[in-house]
């Protein structure tokens, strides 16, 4: 059960209209990061909001032994926008309860998820007068629209972040009371290549059939970048890819995350990518390439007859485990540089890349997670993948060298970023268990 | 040899600034056109400038018998504009003559070539004191900004125009003392394609490798309009094409239209196309499949990591004797159409066409004009070919159907459209010997 206490804590987090992509809202901002901070301190915490030149940075830590562990939960207090305001059945910064769920602006992304650390915290300290690890909040303002400032933060404050493990809540579960861990996210290696021909646009009649079409040939190299089973032609390209456990994919047929979904979702007449691999896995643990633009000659109404003198595509590539973005770039123009014909000049520029993410299920945090999802949902929780990138997921590793555990409180009906986003109060209540769970178990287990 | 008055004369028509491009001009065209007239007036012909929307068009007429044959001299009075002036070694409009050629804007293009039939029509007045056949002088201004009002004054005029042959001399011979006829003309289809995937673009990572990419989709079918050997690739797109006489073939190597000539011409790194033909024949006999623009997704700088919802192409495709543009357009269809995999939408959009053109060396009027040719010049002309249309050509066919026979006096290194362009005084002269040779062989041949 939630205590009346418990609730008003979280109405009065989600009464905040904290909302970072509207500047009007600042004032509303520095309030809810103030109101953390002293929250945080009544804990016992050394709570803080950092002023930056954006939104404040709250950063609290509770040293209880220095010969405990030390976890770090990341959150973030600012919502996404409310617009289209009039498909909200109530005002988006006055929570209500109808039907066991909580109706409000940030209900579960993330002021919900956060809330359940932070009650799950306080309980603790109730019944134990001290906590089993060192924990430290790391509640940032700028999430909904980018974290720009996020990086520069984590390696000013790189000691006071030292911890060994990392909790993150905001991703989702699997299902309704189907709890999830997200081990790896795809990273990504971007390209840009070019094609050139004649010194200008050419009449397609005075020279078409002599001299080579830049735009022909760049359709002619990216249609070898797939083989006919839908993988990647790139030689070497999957090198070194990590193993995936059997019975983690074995898993992943339980996930409400099926075919159609991704059909409604997109609305493509028919999925398609390699044949070999279910569309799940083709998202979670198969690297791809795809053409994100194309641009050549003449692009407007009606038709203009020339030769164009150049040809470009963007091109990235979502890595998985296993890969890395700079070796994938290096592989990508040597295939590209020995199929070109020499009747054209090519350039392939690198944009840039991101590493792929693997936190590995082993890890003695991950198992306490596990456990602790287990014991309080009634079942193992699905260890996960997604396809893309999180780039506060990149950021805390590179800044503090710890792989993140991501562990969704969320629900896929929560309609987070929609009107009407809601947080089921027995998610809270669950949460909370959680949150005190996976501390204890952690605390206890070897290092 | 030329005499004083007849260079008075070609002169005189030089002076006019008649550059249609440039509105400031408009009195200079029409006074241009009104000399035109005159001259013609004082040549016997009944001649009018007509106006217009555009600049006025001059049609002339002077019927000799009702028995004799009719013959359309088309030319036109305007001329390319003169920037970059500092490039010109003496005045544009005041005409010189250097080294036995004659320096002015419109030497050659168009008014010194119109100069050979004026003058020649007056040589044969003054000799015979009539003309072997009935002849119209069809002079309009607005050739060199594309003709936009000439199909209406020739459907408005079709009786008036009534006529057994056409003679224009707008195109160059086959080199200094080698006269040639250009034969055929490449028609053209234009389409446009477009695949259409996703109802919105989509994030790369979470749904990249699940459903087609469009761009990626739009690249494969491209690639494949082409075969290995250059040829195109779509069924039935060779199917009854004309032979090419192996004599006018052979004829092309003796050209100075080589290899090197279209490399310096567009800078291309090399040629390409079909393996099996030369340059030159990949330019006049062989249709072609080219793509003329590209576009889709994202086209900035740097990345945007999206699976766009479509990407489409402009495409056009040369046409020679024996193809039709509805025809090939609905080959092109079918066969994209067969190869486009069902998770995508296909669309393909018929924009224009336009017939190849092809006049028979053996008609009465060719054989009469390749007479004159060997005759004056003291060798055969070469059959030759041009890889684009001449819109005035189709112009002329559709309205009067009658085939337009190209005898082109001019040289390629005239400097049409540059600075300090130049007409042959030598060229002059045997324009004039051509002009009434082949009005005097046509007047005698049979029917």
């Amino acid at each position: 059960m939630i205590a009346d206490a418990q609730l008003a804590d979280y109405f009065a987090y989600l009464r905040f209209p904290s909302i970072s992509a509207e500047p009007a809202r600042a004032s509303a901002m520095r309030d809810c990061a103030h109101w953390l901070v002293e929250k945080l301190g009544r804990l016992g915490f050394e709570a803080k909001a950092w002023p930056g030149d954006g939104p404040p940075v709250v950063l609290a830590r509770r040293t209880s032994s220095a010969a405990k562990k030390t976890v770090l939960i990341y959150g973030h207090y600012d919502v996404q926008p409310v617009d289209p305001l009039a498909l909200w059945e109530s005002d988006p910064f006055t929570p209500v309860i109808r039907n066991g769920l909580v109706v409000a602006r940030g209900a579960t992304d993330n002021k919900g998820q956060a809330a359940c650390h932070l009650l799950g915290t306080e309980s603790l300290l109730r019944r134990d007068g001290e906590l089993p690890v060192n924990l430290i909040y790391l509640i940032e303002g700028e999430e909904e629209i980018g974290s720009a400032h996020l990086g520069g933060f984590l390696q000013a404050h790189r000691e006071e972040l030292a911890c060994d493990a990392i909790l993150i809540s905001d991703t989702s579960m699997a299902g309704p009371g189907f709890p999830a861990i997200t081990c790896g996210l795809r990273g990504i290696t971007c390209l840009e290549l070019t094609v050139r021909g004649p010194r200008m646009d050419l009449h397609s009649g005075m020279f078409g059939g002599a001299v080579a079409n830049p735009a022909a040939v760049l359709t002619q190299l990216l249609a070898r970048l797939h083989l006919a089973d839908g993988s990647v032609a790139v030689p070497g390209f999957y090198d070194g890819l990590l193993p995936v456990d059997p019975a983690e994919r074995a898993r992943w047929k339980e996930i409400a995350f099926g075919d159609q979904a991704i059909l409604d979702a997109t609305g493509s007449p028919k999925l398609a990518g390699e044949t070999a691999f279910t569309a799940v896995e083709r998202l979670w643990i198969r690297p791809t390439a795809e053409i994100n633009g194309l641009t050549s000659g003449y692009q407007g109404a009606g038709s203009k007859t020339i030769v164009p003198r150049e040809a470009s595509a963007k091109l990235s590539f979502r890595l998985v485990p296993g890969q890395r973005p700079d070796d994938i770039a290096a592989k990508v123009r040597a295939f590209l540089e020995s199929i070109c014909p020499d009747s054209v000049q090519l350039e392939v520029t690198y944009d840039h890349g991101g590493e792929p993410f693997y936190a590995d299920p082993k890890s003695s945090f991950s198992r306490a997670a596990q456990t602790a999802l287990t014991e309080v949902f009634g079942q193992p929780p699905a260890l996960t993948r997604e396809g893309l990138s999180i780039p506060i997921v990149s950021l805390l590793k590179e800044a503090l060298g710890v792989d993140p555990l991501l562990v969704g409180l969320g629900l896929a009906d929560c309609q987070a970023h929609a009107p009407n986003e809601t947080f089921p109060l027995e998610q809270l209540e669950k949460g909370i268990a959680f949150h005190q769970r996976v501390l204890e178990l952690y605390a206890a287990a070897e290092r």
